[in-house]
């Protein structure tokens, strides 16, 4: 202590004087030294982890740790820690005894390690019965006959009793003439081929090799089970056969030939267990001796166990036990199956377990190191998959679950590879990694080639029509891979382990035919209808392109409606029965069952982008004018006594106000898009309804993030999406309607207030003859006033002292839709013709008159017109007032033609909102709704679907706005300058 | 084959008839039996799965798989599968041979399997030197004396030489009387305590088991590792003293005092490796004799290897190499430390390797079942833990890593459980489960108590003003858990491993403090300055108590930014230089440590909330009039002839639109706010800028989702999304100034402009003698006029043939800061007067008025006022136009007090956006960061924070707008029904 002390306090001072050089101080540092690192004549001490100089005629043992004696050498002291050695006498007794504590002679040679040689078959005892040392040790041979039947044990030191096959063969210790001895065994004449082929062919790398394993095995095990009856050699020849891919061909003397040999040959000794293809003595490798018996094991029977999600019977485990052999054909164990054995990747417990939970969708991959794989697979272990259940009365029964082996040859064919299930030839028995049938020369050396499943997927598929949760039993596919192994460190391979749950889909795609045909008819009937009423609106009798064109673009809508409408409810119905079911009775469609799904989806939004894009192209060129009522109030009489004046301007700011609230009010919605998008994506991702989109049974919204993750449905990813857009949007529009626009702001009524207090009216054409018209004369006579006259206005107007808003007299109906006739059409195109005409080639124009008084004078014209035709001042431009009937409203076209008189119908409803935004929530619900789920079907990420649908909203919204803007300034002729 | 067929065809016919009762026919179902389930007489068929009948006087084997004969019977024939018993005669030959294949007569009686019976000491002997069987066994004693010294071999069928320590002691393979003889060896009497504590303290569950393995080999050890110098019993000795947590008292016969008696004991061997801790013969346990010698080991040497995070010397590979030892003290190897060892949670093997990047911060906790524990970890491994480094000159070098067992008792003290370095007692080896000490009464038991590594902790500290990434020492805590079994499948034990990187972080806490003091005082002085200014534009002198609040108001802000600044500092600071580092010179402070700066970023928050709602409620409560310049343009002739008429009224709907819109542009800003928080969430968790954000030092934004996701650094957080949100805001006002305002529209400046179009002058007063001026008489003397002039007078003014709209003559200045003087603003409060007392006790009002008539009577008077005082018309009220000082600009304070005559100073930047969003949107900007990071920092959710900032913003701008709306109506007596 008091040495370290000092060690110390001189390194922390010398740490001071030379603080730059703090590397040469490391007190705590020891040099890496391993066993093999000490060489010969040094041991590794285990206490101070270095290198220690053995003794005197010593060197390290084999492990390294400890000093022995030098060949010759015996050791005369040991206290466990240091030995002494001392040269045994050259002449008298050169050898050394086994225990390497004594000196013996010897009757023969000496052998490398300094003990005695004796010739083969011969014992070598050094010791007498007692124990006493002899001087000389004696060679002695086993007697190989009846009755000894002995021969040497594995350390040469007595006679032990030989193996059983010589006996019985030869009745000796010696294989005799005329018998066959391979694989340590000695077996009489059979008519098992002689030679056997010994290779493994690796298919994938296109070579075969000498299996060191099979040609000491092969042979021994095909015959001890045929003529032995070893259980134990059957299996490993079974395993043998496994090691082949169960490949199956012409050829009799591979692992499988021989097994179907055996299988043959052994008719008469039965089956086991009630399954025809299972002989008694050998292990079960396949259903059936020809390919295409599969549909008979795979939907021949039904689980007896009924899988539930809910209730007091839930029942969502899925117990695979395995019979686990060696590849020398031992039975190891009855195995449960789970993280050890078919999942090769790491994983954390749960996770792993997660796989046997009924309906969950399991998907692991990894990327292994084939340096991990040869250590931790010395030797293949095979497993005999079973599901595991319990009858009704409490007996432990075991089914057996077909393999479906990718790799497995049927006379050079991969007939497993097919879709076609009728051309599958099942199996038995699987195993993970092989790094043993690769092993060229000897058992000891580095395999040239390994084999590793590194595909497995097991699937369960529905009953038809089960209500209580019955499936067939499950198929395990797996796919092996041949990997040459040249640099195991560097070397990798990609592993997956999958469950899959299925069901018939046919009958749900035709229901789903069925619908689309039905709503398709109907979507045809309905956009014809609107075509028709368009006709008549544009007042156009002849069918030419722009009437197809027309067709085809209301169709585009209403088809997308019916896309909507067929993946919405498709959505919501795996949704409501995948996560609300108790008894299993549906399954949701694979991933690449939905391919469908998302193409009709596609559809749905492509159609309704088009529609949408339709009626915003509409929108953005509908014909608006605002008719001012107010007159002068007479002439203006200047300075003192002028005495004609001028007549008093009607000043324009009351229209200007009125241009400027409905350039507002052009994107104003029923709901608050924003807000829309934001509690979308706050119920998706925050309150976590997202989790309704797994593909599993839970209908829990929170999950443990510790806990697996099931991939997700796209299906249902839309179903919750979309239901989720849609609840939150009809909230949000009964809210606005209900509430906001009631107690708080109506922009909609607002607009046609302000229309009767300013005494300006509007007139919208639609369609180029129809349209609507908000009729704003006011009721006190005049509104350019100032406020004095305001206020007693809206002060009249709240007790009800003046007349009745109305176009007729004593009613309300301030709103209305027109259907106006050819001649006043003719008559407002002809008033803007020299507007329009601007750009175009000036014929005829008066070219002296700049633009801006050919507007004035346009407007002029137009507003005393206009108010003529209101005030039926013209005789051949009348109009009559009448209601709609509920049938044209209904369907959204007008019976009557407009052709001597236009018609004025009542319209309470403020239906030109249609050429807003407003009107047209549905559209612009829907499309945002599609736009959401196609940037997420896309992208399976909400937050990045909910950014770009608000910004697909902003940029729509600011391209309406300015158009918009555009179109109010040319049309109404008010200066774009003054709508902001 | 055809049965097979045939019954699987009856099966579907059977199928058919009775479908509902499908379980009858299970065509590839077994029943589940394990070799246990077959008893004594049946063997488990591993071929068939079943149990098969033994034949005649055959009972199974132990493991149940094969037949074997009855007590007293000999096999006669044997083919693998099947044997043939014989009773052996019970006269002549009553014993069965080892081999189980012959009849032998015994010396003595019979054993229980049916073999001689030798007495002991006494070997068996059934076959002569040349294997054949001899009539009678002979029972033969070993000669225990030298030169034999044998004794019987394990199987007690021949001599071999005995144990060392029998023949060093006492010359025979007896241990002769004096001796002792423990666990299987001999000693000569020594200085060690003859009796040892062989029972293991369970400190937290407060009792001592006897423990068996200790009573096997705690003597035996002690005594072989101080009288032989046997190193395995030495480190067999070091492992006990372990498995009790290295406790130290005054009692020496336990294996702590053991240990250290021997290591006193043998100080002559010296130590070695150059570390005086390290005795030569014993492992190394103990940093010195005493606690409070920690900081030696922890705080004098530096690692060797400096890390770095980036560049061609990248190096964060953290190599951990332990020397493992089983509990015999055997040395095993040199194992790398990794899944198998310290790590006990299964994860993926990325996730597992993660743990050894140096400065990820990793955590990794779940809850292990007690059975797995028991199978997993039959006996304890224990390793010496080092870090592996290669020096310069390539040679390996390891140092040695201390441990902080919290568990240890030094004199009964849990010294290691304080925080308090200087008492530590630091030791070395560790252990994960033992469930060996616990073992009771046999080492075959379960065991009844097992102690788990419930907790390690791996800590890293770095050497303060580091610039080459060095490193102190490792330091590994680590906390056992004692766990009394008793029902292993049922209990369970919570674990945890983490790895912790922390620097000494008071000297940026002090950098933090004095900018803290700094700026905090330059905000004492800047609200002190706010205050006085404050003071001069409400025009009082006196300092009462509204003063002090209004100043801490003022202060309440400034120091909001202060804590802003210096939070984002912080978060910048750590953000940069944690992730850009190359050398490893700083390292993220631990959670417990960010508590301070979390404390920041709430008072920050609090305190601009503060701020934020002042300036709202300021704004809301702003007083403004709309001065109408237009007057009559003569009197009104109506009808015909009429001589004086009426004076023409002027139209208020000019000022309805200027009101209109400047309620409009109350909430505008410089930024889109909803577009900030989509892209800020767009950049943050779509492109992956929230990575940056954890505690690793890699700098890619999308990580791989397989990988191991370190836990959030809070500081970090709040660094990138504050950033994120400074960046993105400045990059919109960038747009929005630069290119919006210029090209698009800039709606204050249209506001501006409106007013002059309009003839409407704005008069804002946002203190009582302070306030603004949007001067907007028109140029052409009108503006209430029809189109037609509007139209000439936008063009004569575009094509400049007017006079300039400045309020001076000559010049565009038409927006002003204003002071006014004391009596100015007494008479406009005068005329507001019986408006603002309309809901007060309505004395010396004449009641007969209505409000409406009031109201009107109040504009009109005060439109006359307000006019006169412009045009210079009140002698008594006069003001003058100057320009602002450049100092009172900085500082935003007037330094002349309007006593005589009002200031208007020159205000070409539209200050008067101050009272609107537009003019605060620092503040705004500011407040909606801080919104956004408090939320995250609570919920560490950035989507939850942009939903609920969206909300904030959304919240505060309805309220922002419908007061304000009120607050105009009410000011400018503009009916609030125009304000749509």
């Amino acid at each position: 202590m008091a040495t370290g002390t000092l060690h110390m306090f001189t390194c922390v001072s010398f740490l001071l004087l030379l603080k730059s050089n703090i590397y040469l101080c490391q007190q705590f540092t020891i040099s890496f030294l391993t066993p093999s690192d000490c060489g010969v004549e040094k041991r590794f001490d285990i206490s101070s982890l270095s290198c220690v100089k053995c003794g005197l005629n010593q060197i390290s043992s084999k492990t390294g740790t400890t000093c022995i004696c030098q060949t010759g050498f015996k050791v005369i002291s040991s206290n466990g820690a240091t030995i002494t050695c001392q040269q045994c006498p050259a002449d008298t007794k050169p050898g050394v005894t086994r225990d390497g504590y004594g000196c013996i002679g010897c009757p023969g040679g000496l052998n490398e390690d300094g003990t005695c040689l004796c010739p083969p078959g011969n014992i070598l005892v050094e010791r007498d019965m007692n124990g006493n040392l002899l001087e000389e040790a004696i060679c002695t041979a086993c007697s190989p006959v009846e009755s000894a039947f002995s021969t040497p044990d594995v350390t040469g030191s007595s006679c032990v009793r030989c193996q059983d096959s010589f006996i019985n063969t030869s009745l000796s210790c010696v294989c005799g003439q005329g018998n066959i001895m391979t694989g340590g065994l000695c077996f009489p004449p059979s008519n098992l081929a002689t030679s056997v082929a010994t290779s493994v062919a690796f298919a994938q790398l296109a070579f075969a090799v000498p299996s060191a394993w099979f040609s000491k095995n092969l042979h021994s095990s095909a015959a001890a089970c045929l003529i032995f009856t070893n259980l134990t050699a059957c299996q490993a020849l079974g395993n043998m056969c496994v090691m082949n891919m169960h490949s199956f061909s012409s050829i009799t003397n591979d692992a499988c030939g021989l097994y179907n040999t055996i299988f043959r040959a052994t008719a008469a000794l039965g089956s086991v267990q009630d399954i025809s293809y299972w002989r008694s003595n050998l292990p079960w490798l396949y259903y059936g001796d020809q390919p295409g018996l599969a549909s008979r094991a795979l939907r021949t029977e039904v689980l007896p166990v009924g899988f539930s999600f809910k209730g007091p019977n839930k029942n969502t485990n899925i117990n695979f036990v395995a019979a686990v052999y060696d590849a020398s054909g031992d039975f190891l164990k009855w195995g449960t199956v789970g993280r050890d054995n078919l999942q090769l990747c790491p994983d954390t417990a749960t996770r792993i377990s997660a796989a046997y939970t009924f309906g969950t969708a399991y998907q692991q991959n990894c990327i292994l190191s084939v340096s991990k794989l040869l250590k931790d697979f010395p030797e293949p272990l095979f497993y005999d998959l079973f599901m595991d259940f319990s009858t009704s009365d409490g007996e432990r029964k075991l089914i057996a679950v077909p393999l479906r082996n990718l790799n497995l040859q049927y006379n050079g064919q991969f007939v497993n590879q097919g879709d076609n299930m009728n051309n599958w030839y099942l199996t038995r028995r699987i195993f993970m990694v092989d790094t043993l049938s690769g092993r060229e020369s000897t058992l000891a050396a580095q395999p040239k080639v390994i084999r590793v499943a590194t595909d497995i997927r097991i699937s369960f598929t529905l009953v038809p029509n089960t209500q209580r949760g019955e499936v067939y039993p499950p198929l395990i596919s797996v796919s092996y891979s041949d990997i040459l192994v040249s640099d195991p460190a560097e070397q990798t391979v990609s592993v997956s382990f999958a469950l899959e749950y299925e069901m018939d889909q046919k009958e749900a795609q035709i229901k789903t035919d069925i619908a689309l045909g039905v709503l398709g008819g109907v979507a045809v009937l309905y956009s014809l209808l609107k075509t028709a009423s368009w006709k008549r609106r544009i007042a156009s009798p002849i069918i030419d392109l722009e009437t197809i064109l027309k067709f085809l673009l209301f169709y585009a809508g209403d088809l997308a409606n019916v896309f909507f409408v067929l993946t919405v409810g498709t959505g919501l119905y795996w949704l409501i029965f995948n996560k609300a079911q108790h008894f299993v009775s549906v399954l949701l469609p694979l991933p690449e069952q939905e391919e469908r799904f998302v193409t009709y989806v596609g559809c749905a939004f492509a159609l309704k982008g088009v529609q949408f894009l339709h009626k915003l192209l509409h929108q953005l060129s509908v014909d608006i004018f605002f008719i001012d009522w107010e007159r002068p109030r007479g002439k203006v009489v200047e300075g003192l006594g002028a005495a004609k004046g001028t007549p008093s301007p009607v000043s324009i700011w009351r229209t200007y106000f009125v241009a400027n609230e409905w350039n507002e009010i052009q994107t104003v919605r029923k709901i608050n898009p924003t807000f829309q998008v934001a509690s979308v994506l706050f119920f998706l991702e925050v309150v976590g309804f997202s989790s309704l989109a797994l593909r599993d049974p839970y209908s829990t919204l929170q999950r443990d993030p510790q806990a697996y993750i099931a991939p997700w449905s796209l299906v249902l990813r839309y179903g919750v999406a979309a239901t989720m857009w849609l609840v939150i949007g009809f909230l949000q529009m009964l809210f606005f309607t209900v509430i906001h626009e009631r107690f708080v702001e109506d922009r909609i009524r607002q607009f046609v207030d302000l229309c009767s207090i300013s005494n300006v009216s509007v007139l919208l054409l639609s369609h180029r003859c129809f349209g609507y018209y908000i009729h704003g004369r006011s009721v006190h006579g005049h509104a350019d006033t100032n406020m004095e006259e305001m206020n007693t206005h809206l002060k009249r107007e709240a007790e009800n002292l003046c007349g009745q808003r109305g176009l007729l007299p004593n009613t309300d109906t301030q709103t209305f839709q027109v259907s106006i006739t050819h001649r006043l059409r003719q008559q407002y195109d002809r008033i803007l013709e020299p507007l329009t005409r601007r750009n175009g080639p000036s014929r005829l124009i008066d070219a002296s008159a700049s633009p801006i008084e050919q507007s004035t004078k346009a407007y002029h014209t137009m507003n005393r017109f206009l108010g003529s035709v209101i005030d039926h001042a013209h005789k051949d431009m009348d109009y009559i007032v009448k209601d709609k009937l509920l049938f044209e409203r209904v369907i959204g076209m007008e019976f009557i033609e407009p052709l001597d008189k236009s018609i004025f119908y009542n319209d309470e409803s403020h239906s030109f909102s249609d050429v807003l935004y407003y009107g047209n929530e549905s559209t612009l619900l829907i499309f945002d709704t599609l736009f959401f789920c196609v940037v997420d079907l896309g992208s399976q990420s909400f937050v990045l679907a909910a950014v770009l649908t608000y910004l697909e909203q902003l940029v729509f919204r600011l391209i309406r706005n300015s158009i918009g803007r555009r179109n109010l300034a040319a049309k109404t002729l008010v200066d774009e300058r003054f709508l902001i």
